[in-house]
């Protein structure tokens, strides 16, 4: 166990995941919750040596205006899944984490994530690179004034508009000369993020299906620096399904005719999603892998739709339709009703235990042992869940073999 | 390849699992139908050196009176289930592998399956001894008959009332002395069956939650007998699904605290099952592995009820209740409408050809690594599908590496 | 509009239902609740000229010991169903009504209610006469204390064990004399509170399966009385899908072959019908409806059962398998999850509303136009949801028409 | 009873739900089918003197080349809907209905049905008047040489894009110009068949959401020549749900706060209804009732999607969040697995049989009473199923009352 304290940056930190997982921190460290939907706090993770949930600060850059903790209550008030006593319990530590706050950028993240930012940061006028050295400056200022071993920073923010990669140049050193260029830039803020922590040798996970560290450019960044970063896209509901649903069909030769997905939601990731410029990169990261998995394409459809009444109650309805012995029609269908921050905050503290682990292991570059945590894992083709699941477990007892480390 | 032909021999050869698959082998005999819900046709099996679909024989035992043909037609007229096109063009051969059927046991199966037994069967009088021997006469002749190198004989008969297994003596030489008496003898038709087969070397499938070879005496006279088996309860629709999607809550710590799954469906299976000494076994069966695979006991409720006008369509309905981060509860429903023989059928079909390749293998006892196929694989703990399915790919590895056997 | 305030008097007043509606009475007074689920408050109910939320004053019975605000409290805590913050501001009526509780009486009420009483009730050596006496003695003493110009007793105890209908004698006259005897006399506590009620002229409504008032001699001792009374079942969930699905699968013509209805639910009520003798009550309050509205009788299968997890949320599932043109058969399923005492407390509400009406009108005896209430409504054939609502739609302008009365 | 033979002449004679409709009365003529999905051979309806099925003679118009009876056989081949021994044994008899079949119009249909039109069709350089003109001597034609007294002429061609209905006129005289001008004419082709039918003094019966009838200027036309009609669009699935279901919240006061309902399938109209412009006419038919029942308008979504392995099975999942007492949010779903053609057919059927009737009854315009059968009734603001089906009934008892009519 390391001595000093780790930071966890949350880019979004005002976001219903960002709020859970902070909400979920304070809990934990109060002892005042079970550990459901967490994996690190399980049997196969024991000895590793992980951070303490007392040991780790939270800050973080977000766009919008706010008070944290009203942000935070928003669970209980307009989706009922955090108790509202809970909430209040917290209510100090939410308001003393408000001053880590920092506002963050909104370039390149299109008008409909846009007209949510503060008006300061709508006249803002800066290059790329300007705001990648602004958002260092916070990163540094919070590990100097907390006294941080290291920081992961974690990107939850709204999902960004698609970004066409081919225009992106693969090496970062011409990446690294495109980021002066305000108006030719075509990065979004997720990578401006990326960059920012990577750059800085802290680590970077990428929770949402924007492009964050995935360009070939910033990947080369993070080795260069000695970073390790993971993404992209949590998967945490329908496609967890999928991941392990899959499979079964592929295994037992039943022939998938189509797979149809509809997802109601009705959270500011909804709101957000309702614009299809940002919709697109969503429903692409929920559809790749069931091609991948059985080595054909079915028809396919996923919808996500923003219903304000659902609250963060993500409900999908999945229709499979397969082809049985002798040819013969029949249907799967399953309900998935989970809150989807508290599916996905649970997922983004174990990353961050994970990610932890592998600075002090000295490992650098693409995490892919974590991509069972992700529906895009960079660098893995694999995307069997119970077969993603080993890689972590082999890495586990590689890790847990090696004894402990220190920073 | 082996150059004679293997002989398959169906305990309940006129059920709607037994016509299903026989009905299935003459249509891919000849080319009529597909691959679709085989898996030693796919990729990973290649190269086994299994036997070819033409170089099967097929006999059987059934309590019942009426003609193969017309019971293979329910699959069509009650359930339409199977096109009546296909069913007409296989009704010739249907006709011919009639000849091969003989009558069975009725010894212990209760009196829910002892009401379709022809009167000739009923007022038999017989012990266990006479049953088996009269079987084995029945096998020896089918085998002679048609020059068989070896028969895999397959129970797929209805599920019998549960036998006390405390009271069976755990060594074939005490059990053997017990099968002379007609009263004090507990084992079902299922066990005599397969104490038939095993003690002729042949091989011997459970595709039902009947006890057939399960009592340890019975494993130790096929080890005796250089013969192998393998067991029990074929795993093909809702019990597939838990093996599937349990590994998923556990895995990601989402506490599950109640699983309820209600079956419906109305084939003959169906209406033995409404006995409630019959579906004890069943439903245990299904209901086992959650614990194995959780770690711990969430509330469970299993039922399977008789509804007529389903027939062989198995609808199930599962409601999983879950805590998730913070302890909320969040739910999980799937619906499953399966034709229930059409998905046992194939695994029938895979389950012979792979247990020949075992015999040609010299392989001996419980066929440990088929328990992908069943709810409770005998002599296995995992009950993980993606796990069990490797422990078949390493088998499949390691007698690829063999090279081609022969008998 | 009366001047005088009525009594609303709940037999089972610590029960799921009860402190659901005595919290919603107390939160509609005060204005912190709106009116969802409540129908009196609804345009076509508008100048009936109905009692005010304020001139209710709650009492009642219970055979548990247990403070009245901690069972309210449960709807909070194991359901997740009230909001805490709304309890906590009840809190101090809650107080204040549960002075008004009595100890009520568990004759015959069987093992699995009788387990639950106040140790001082199962000690109580009455016969039902006296239990009855003691009943009105608690009933008037409520009257007197509280100026109420009538009292609206509402049957929401437990369900009780089927009664043996057959062995009732049909008049008054033959029943008075049988409650003297304590071992021979087969009515229930539901039945004794019926009578205790009627016989003091108060109104009465049976909003569960138990017998309550609809044995013939009872309800002859209302008339009598000049009092008026109603059940019996109230139609909150599934079965009031069912009498609105039903009759469309009859005006199409399309023959339902089975209705297949299974729930779950983990409330107080759920551990009661976990007994057989409990539940076959309920059973055949839910199954009835479907045979008189399609005029056949098609397979039906209902099943009630308790999984703690679920508290109050009742979930349903119900199959309908139905056949089409040229016969072909399709499926129908739906899945409802409602909180049980949510769906039964307004109705409650709405029920002693308008029975007090009734009793200002001169009614006399069971209330038919009350029917789109019940299950199992006394007097009525008619099940069609539909119908019914019409039925109380031309009360409703029968009354108005009539203009104010006054008691 | 009528002496004379009555026609039906389909518009779209060769879509799904016209040879099933064809297929249907065949089997219907010969004994071969029961009456499942039709309801005037129900107890309500009898008495009425209707045309028996052996007095239609079928005739059409479609745009597309292909043999009748290889379009029915798509039922069995495609959607396994209907019995292909059936489609056998119909197959003389559609044979000699395809002598009847004439060659429709394409005029304004759009690209995406206009692609499956004929090429002479395609060719055709036609005023909307000539089209009328030619439609006109096929009904003739028909008429003459089978010696009707009436034809009945339903539209169930695919649905045609919208057509903005503020460009006509209101009056039949300035329509009436308007049909010569091939540019100008917004009118499209279930328009011109409308007017084709009508003008002879002929029945229409507009199935689709295609405008057909709708017009007030055609509506008049319909008067002046003492015809009747009725539309449009048949309620057969999810919608005929949506019109019994959303009254039941409305009657209980629990407010809908969001209506989800996705529908998927796979047949000929699916393909079409794939085109965004087709699609519009079908989803705001489905989506207007909701307001209308309610009285207020929840946030509501329609989805209808093409996915090809759906064949004519009409899958629906529709998501109720509905607000019950004291705010707390609950859910209804249900899951509609219709076949489309199979629930439309029969009430093609019973819509010309009721029809005729009334043809033979004088009535004159929009036949309001059938307002049962249609998603978007004309002239009709009642849309809860249950009432429409009185007015059905107050219609029936009408007729029933005014004795035996002769044409």
């Amino acid at each position: 166990m390391a001595n000093s304290r780790i930071g966890i940056w949350l880019f979004g930190a005002k976001g219903g995941v960002a709020t859970t997982a902070t909400t979920g921190l304070i809990a934990l460290k109060n002892g005042w919750s079970g550990n459901a939907g967490l994996i690190t706090t399980t049997a196969p993770f024991e000895g590793l040596g992980l951070v303490d949930w007392e040991d780790f600060v939270v800050g973080g850059h977000d766009i919008r205006a706010g008070r944290l903790y009203d942000e935070a209550l928003r669970m209980h008030s307009e989706s009922r899944a955090i108790e509202g006593a809970l909430l209040e319990k917290c209510r100090g530590e939410l308001d003393a984490i408000e001053r880590n706050l920092r506002l963050g950028t909104i370039h390149n993240v299109g008008p409909t994530i846009g007209q949510f930012a503060e008006e300061q940061l709508r006249k803002l006028q800066e290059t790329p690179r300007e705001a990648i050295s602004r958002v260092q400056g916070d990163l540094r200022e919070f590990q100097e004034r907390h006294q941080l071993a290291h920081v992961v920073a974690v990107n939850v923010c709204s999902t960004e508009p698609t970004v066409d990669e081919s225009k992106l140049p693969k090496r970062w050193e011409e990446l690294d000369r495109l980021i002066d260029q305000k108006e030719r830039c075509p990065l979004a803020a997720s990578s401006l993020y990326a960059i920012a922590a990577l750059d800085l040798g802290f680590s970077f996970v990428n929770f949402t299906p924007s492009l964050g560290a995935t360009p070939a450019a910033i990947q080369e960044l993070a080795v260069e620096r000695g970073a390790r970063h993971m993404g992209y896209d949590g998967k945490t509901g329908e496609t967890l399904l999928k991941s392990v649903l899959a499979p079964m069909f592929a295994k037992r030769n039943l022939e998938v005719m189509s797979w149809v997905g509809h997802n109601i939601f009705g959270n500011m990731d909804g709101k957000v999603l309702d614009d299809p410029a940002n919709k697109k990169s969503k429903v692409t990261s929920k559809d790749r892998l069931l091609g991948q998995i059985l080595g054909y394409s079915p028809q396919t459809l996923v919808s996500i739709e923003y219903i304000q009444s659902m609250g963060d109650w993500k409900t999908a309805w999945d229709h499979v339709h397969f082809r049985g012995f002798l040819g013969t029609p029949m249907t799967f269908q399953f309900i998935w009703q989970g809150c989807d921050s508290l599916l996905a905050a649970p997922l983004v503290l174990d990353l961050v235990r994970l990610t932890e682990r592998s600075w002090r292991n000295g490992e650098v570059g693409a995490l892919t042992h974590l991509s069972a945590f992700f529906k895009s894992p960079l660098g893995v083709e694999e995307q069997d869940f119970g077969v993603q699941f080993q890689m972590l477990q082999r890495w586990v007892e590689a890790t847990r073999a090696k004894g402990p480390a220190s920073a």
